[in-house]
C-alpha cells in the first residue's frame, strides 16, 4: 500500500496557532518535508520545531531565493520525485506549509506533481490575513463587504484600482515594495485607514498604523489591511 | 482584576480544526459565549461540544432569525452587559466565533462594545474559504492573482464585475443565491471553472463542480470557488 501525502497549513508563525488536525498528522508522520531558502534555516520547519522528533525524516526543499520568484521546475521535480519514492515504499509524507498549504503557497507545485498518482489530504491552516486583522484588532471583512487581496508586486494603477473598487483591501507579499505601496493608498486618501501588521505572531512581530511606518523595505512576510467602512471603531488605529 | 475577554476562532465545522491555542484558552475559560438562533442549537457550540465541561457557564446570544441579517443592537447590548459583569467579575470569557473572529463574523459587535473596558485577545482561526479551497483540491489564489471575496447578495452587475476584473474569485454566503450567482457566473464563460463546497468539514459536506448543483437555494454555509488561471490541473474539477 502506497502512503499519504498530507499539505498541513502550519499558521503564520505562533506554533500553537496549528491546528489540532496539523499537529496529530505532523506528530505521526514518518516522514517530513519543507520548503527551505538556499541561504538560512526554513521558516515551515522552524515554527513547528518544537513538534519534531529526532526519528522523523526530514526533506527540505531547498529553494533558490533569486530576484525570480516563481522558482525552476527541477526543483519541484526532485522533490516530487523524492518525496515519490517514500510514499511509494509506504511511508506517510507530510508536507508543511506556512499559513494555508493553497493560499498563496508552494505546496501547489508538489500537489500538482503527486496527486495524480498517490492519495492526498489537504489540512488548512490560519492564513496570515486573519492573523493580521486579530493583531490590527479590527475586522478583516465584515457584513457584506468586498474583500480583495492584492499581492504588492503587481502594477501600480491595478492595485489602485483595487482600493477604489472594495470596502476592505489586503495587500500581501509588501516586502520591498513598502513605499511604493504607501505612496498609492496615501494618494487613495486612504492612509489613515491603512494597518501595518510585519512578522505576525513572532516575538519580533510589528503592528502599527500604516503612517507610522518609514522604511521602503519591509520583510516579505508583511501585510497591510485597508478598511474603507465607516464605522469609527473599526477605523480607530490608536487603540494599538 | 478584571478578566480578559477572548473571540476565539473555531474553524469552519470540524472540530479537529481548532488551534491548539484556541483549544487551551476554550479548556481553561470560565465563561463560555457563542451565538446561537432563535430555532435551534447554536453552530459554534457544536463544533466545540466535545472539549466543554459541565462547569464552565455558557452564555447563548441568542440571534433574531429574521429576514434581516444584520441583527438589532439590542441583542449585542445585552450579550455585551452580561459578558461585561462576568468580566468585571474577573472572569475570563471566551466568545465561540465560527471560523475566524474577523472574517465577515459578529464578535465584532461585542468586541466594539467591550474593547475600550477590557483586555481582548483575538485568536484567529480557519476560514471556510481556505477549507474550501482544500476541500475542492486546488489554490485558493496563487502566485501574484488578485483574489476577490464577495457575499453573494451584493447586486448581480458588482458580482459580474468582480468576477471580471479578478483571476480568483470567492462567493461567500451563497444561500438562497445559489441559483442567480451560478447564472451571473455561467454568463461570465465561467462556469466549468468553478467549485461548489457546502458544509465543508461537517459528515454532510458536498463538494462538486458548481455546473453540477441542480438547486436554486443552498444552506447559508455554502461557498462558491472560481479560478481563471491558465493551469490545466487546477481547473480540473473531475477529481472530485
Amino acid at each position: 500500500m502506497t502512503g499519504r501525502l498530507c499539505g498541513i497549513g502550519v499558521g503564520p508563525g505562533d506554533p500553537e496557532l496549528l491546528t489540532l488536525k496539523a499537529h496529530r498528522i505532523l506528530t505521526h508522520a514518518p516522514v517530513v518535508a519543507y520548503p527551505a531558502p538556499d541561504d538560512g534555516p526554513s521558516f515551515a520547519r522552524s515554527i513547528v520545531a518544537g513538534y519534531l522528533r529526532p526519528d522523523q525524516l526530514e526533506i527540505p526543499i531547498v529553494i533558490p531565493m533569486r530576484a525570480e520568484r516563481f522558482p525552476a521546475r527541477a526543483v519541484y521535480d526532485r522533490a516530487a520525485a523524492e518525496i515519490g519514492n517514500h510514499l511509494r515504499a509506504g511511508s506517510d509524507v507530510c508536507v508543511l506549509c506556512e499559513g494555508d498549504p493553497f493560499f498563496y503557497g508552494s505546496f501547489m507545485y508538489l500537489f500538482e506533481r503527486l496527486a495524480g498518482r498517490f492519495a492526498t489530504e489537504i489540512v488548512p491552516g490560519v492564513s496570515s490575513l486573519t492573523a493580521a486583522a486579530a493583531a490590527l484588532k479590527r475586522p478583516l471583512a465584515a457584513r457584506n463587504d468586498v474583500l480583495a487581496v492584492v499581492p504588492a508586486p503587481r502594477p501600480d494603477a491595478e492595485i489602485g484600482r483595487v482600493l477604489d473598487g472594495s470596502e476592505a483591501v489586503a495587500i500581501v507579499k509588501v516586502g520591498r515594495h513598502l513605499g511604493r505601496v504607501r505612496a498609492l493608498i496615501e494618494a487613495a486618501g486612504l492612509l489613515a485607514r491603512a494597518g501595518y501588521v510585519e512578522r505576525v505572531g513572532l516575538a519580533s512581530e510589528r503592528v502599527m498604523p500604516l503612517a507610522e511606518t518609514t522604511a521602503d523595505r519591509a520583510p516579505y512576510f508583511s501585510i497591510i489591511l485597508v478598511y474603507k467602512g465607516a464605522e469609527g471603531w473599526i477605523n480607530n488605529l490608536s487603540v494599538l
